[in-house]
């Protein structure tokens, strides 16, 4: 048994102890009444580096929130790997559907349900965990820097001044995040893409206030309805995507391609009855897998308009609401198709309405070669962890930073998810197997001595 | 000066604070949590009957909320007229786009604000501050009965059993009501008509929890962009109503009666300035007038889904929800229209969904003959009144109980309507002129006058 795993035997309550600490912090980073505890948790997490064995770490304001910094250098000679993740979490509504409070983690079935839980407290706390066991078992065989953001679950918007500014600071020989998931811990995956996200905001107002819908009905424009049919024209009979241009850049992925990722396993019924759905759903011609890898998408993520309390009110409203966003696959803009969004609905909107539309958040697609040292050594990683071979596939969330990391630092990134894709991400009662966790502490190790050996 | 018109002078501040009084009351009849009010606003109406000289006024339980019924009897060998009203009102919601609290009424510019200032609590409070005027000065040529309901925001669900439980209670030759609206002081009109209604809740469910929509967007049906189809496909390009058979039973107007609708004053500059909408909007081929009179309406009232909070969220939700109404001509049957929407959505559903339809309430149409007595007594009170001879026009509201009324109790509905197409009834601030409320209250007694005279 390695060393490591021993010392994680020793230490393992501590460590759930630990990260359960940090899950009660409601770090809900697109809310504004949570500001403070964005920066209680962002001392936590610097805390926690310290406590690892880190020389120092450092909690670093932005204009927005605050960004932790941390390293344990052992040795120039040695390559540095740089740790990306963020303690953010998305908002935990709607609260009724949570079993127990989202900020209140319990462990049940041996699984930690939690709001960030997998997303992204308990994948990143992994490498906090690795970085003590490493350092308290004189493993360590490269130099660790942590940079641990709290803007990604609303698309880091202070995250490229930060890199720019930050240069030598984050100097590296390789990104890892643990951020994605694995095909499932039976069947280790590595993720070799993310999607990028374009993500907008559309206002739609008629009247300049809300109407008698008897005396005004079909008289005036109605909001929802034309947001309705809106929404309705982006997709055709087949679920293609009709927004102008918006397929355009898309590198279509070869029928080689398409040939192995069909291979990756997929129990279709097991898929369906785990969400309760009497079928899937999507893009004519393309499989669940690619669905949600090679293709880019157009999701509402929230609607509103009008009387949504208890029982009826005959109101012809005045604004209806909805957000939408895009994942976007290679060659993809995100600045390009978050335009085409904005003109197509501004282009469409009839004379009886006004259309505003926002601009929330963006980011890039982005590819990790197979060929390059950082996914070797993590697919040796997952050998050892695992004692298999780990599968690559493309997954579906966004991870808007990558680009920013590729083209600033100059560094490939490498995907290592210890979480699932039913793990409730974004979801009430979100989960993270206490399994995967450990897992992901004893594998880490292994990519950093691969790592450090194959960069030799 | 009438006799009564002196009378109303003296005690104008006293009428108007009495008024004041009741719409403290948050009589919200859609509301659980005002249930409460609802007892206290009924309490108060009794009280008000009382005072008004009535001899007797009784608070009646049903099955939801109460009603109030008050009669003065002078004499058997004359007519009866009873007045139909109703206490409750819409909810108040959005609150924040109210100037003064809606249950803080304030007088503004010679207008009262307040949630039911007009509808209806002004409304019928003229008839019974027009009782006390006759009664105080010996001028009462009927006899005059109150039946003021406490559900007809939700679709008087209980009053058809209290009717057909209490048909000699409520025997009388003529029913009245104020809950309508005029063209203008200027252009004084009487309602011949109002729409009838049909009003339904869809939910829209797709997975059985809120998912991420990167890890399941594009595989997985979204059910606001399913829910979007649907609505969109309620109307067509030239916004005919598509559902199947919904026209079926609609009494088309005559080329002639067209012809005197278009005679009746409409400002289309005005009313879009007023509205602050660029064009007006509605089923091609008809005015707005007709749009809001003559033809049946399709409307969407509310509708809700995923994320709705601050900033962004990245959610694939389980469901949506959608409140939609139908306002109804001759003949159509709410009955059967609810029936047909409730099929129509039930059956577009597509495959990756479950759509569950809810029927909030109904009410038919109905027409009041402008050869009947009832209406000849309205156009004879509003010359007195007005000096103008007032145009009949085909209102675009809904009273759901004027069908039941005249199938139970065998009697003719005349509609006397103060209030105006743009006192934001269903909406915030709404108001009502003080100019209109004494002027209601100055005409009603000419209109008992008249009716006593012409139903010799």
């Amino acid at each position: 048994m390695q060393v490591w795993k021993t010392y994680q035997e020793e230490n393992k309550q501590r460590f759930l102890d630990e990260l359960l600490q940090l899950l009660r912090i409601p770090s809900i980073s697109a809310r504004t009444e949570n500001k403070a505890d964005m920066f209680v948790c962002a001392e936590a997490v610097k805390d926690s580096l310290i406590k690892a064995g880190a020389d120092s770490a450092e909690v670093i304001p932005t204009e927005g929130h605050p960004i932790v910094f941390g390293e344990k250098l052992v040795d120039p000679a040695k390559p540095t790997v740089l740790v990306y993740g963020h303690y953010d979490v998305q908002p935990a509504d709607p609260l009724e559907l949570w079993h127990s409070g989202p900020f209140e983690p319990v462990v049940r079935d041996g699984k930690i349900y939690a709001r960030g839980s997998c997303d992204d407290k308990g994948q990143f706390y992994m490498h906090v965990k690795a970085l003590e066991t490493m350092v308290r078992t004189n493993t360590l065989s490269t130099n660790i820097k942590f940079c641990i953001e709290g803007e990604e679950e609303v698309g880091s918007p202070n995250l490229a001044k930060f890199v720019k500014a930050n240069r030598d600071k984050l100097k590296a020989d390789v990104i890892i995040i643990s951020d994605t998931a694995m095909l499932s811990m039976d069947t280790p995956s590595i993720d070799i893409g993310v999607r990028g996200l374009s993500y907008i905001e559309v206002e739609v107002t008629g009247a300049n206030r809300d109407l008698h819908s008897g005396v005004y009905g079909g008289a005036v424009a109605n909001p929802i309805t034309i947001l309705a049919k809106m929404i309705a024209s982006c997709h055709d009979a087949d679920n293609h995507i009709t927004i102008p241009g918006f397929y355009d850049d898309v590198v279509e992925s070869t029928s080689e391609e398409r040939k192995k990722m069909g291979q990756a396993p997929f129990d279709e019924a097991s898929y369906k009855k785990d969400l309760g759905i009497q079928s899937v759903w999507g893009e004519k011609g393309y499989s669940t897998h690619e669905r949600t890898g090679i293709r880019p998408t157009l999701e509402l993520n929230g609607i509103w308009g009008g009387y949504t309390g208890e029982g009826s009110k005959t109101v012809l409203p005045s604004k209806a609401f909805a957000k939408i966003s895009a994942r976007l696959v290679p060659d993809q803009s995100s600045v390009k198709i978050t335009a085409k969004l904005i003109e197509y609905f501004r282009s469409i909107a009839p004379n009886g309405v006004t259309v505003n539309v926002i601009e929330h958040h963006g980011g890039e697609p982005y590819m990790t070669p197979m060929d390059s040292v950082a996914y070797q050594a993590a697919a040796a990683a997952i050998r050892d962890g695992f004692g298999k071979e780990p599968i690559p596939v493309r997954g579906g969330g966004s991870i808007p930073i990558c680009s920013l990391f590729e083209s600033e630092l100059g560094l490939k990134i490498v995907f290592m998810g210890f979480g699932l894709d039913s793990d409730n991400l974004h979801s009430p009662n979100e989960k993270f197997d206490l399994f995967n966790f450990y897992k992901g502490i004893e594998t880490i190790p292994f990519f950093h001595r691969h790592f450090a050996e194959m960069s030799k």
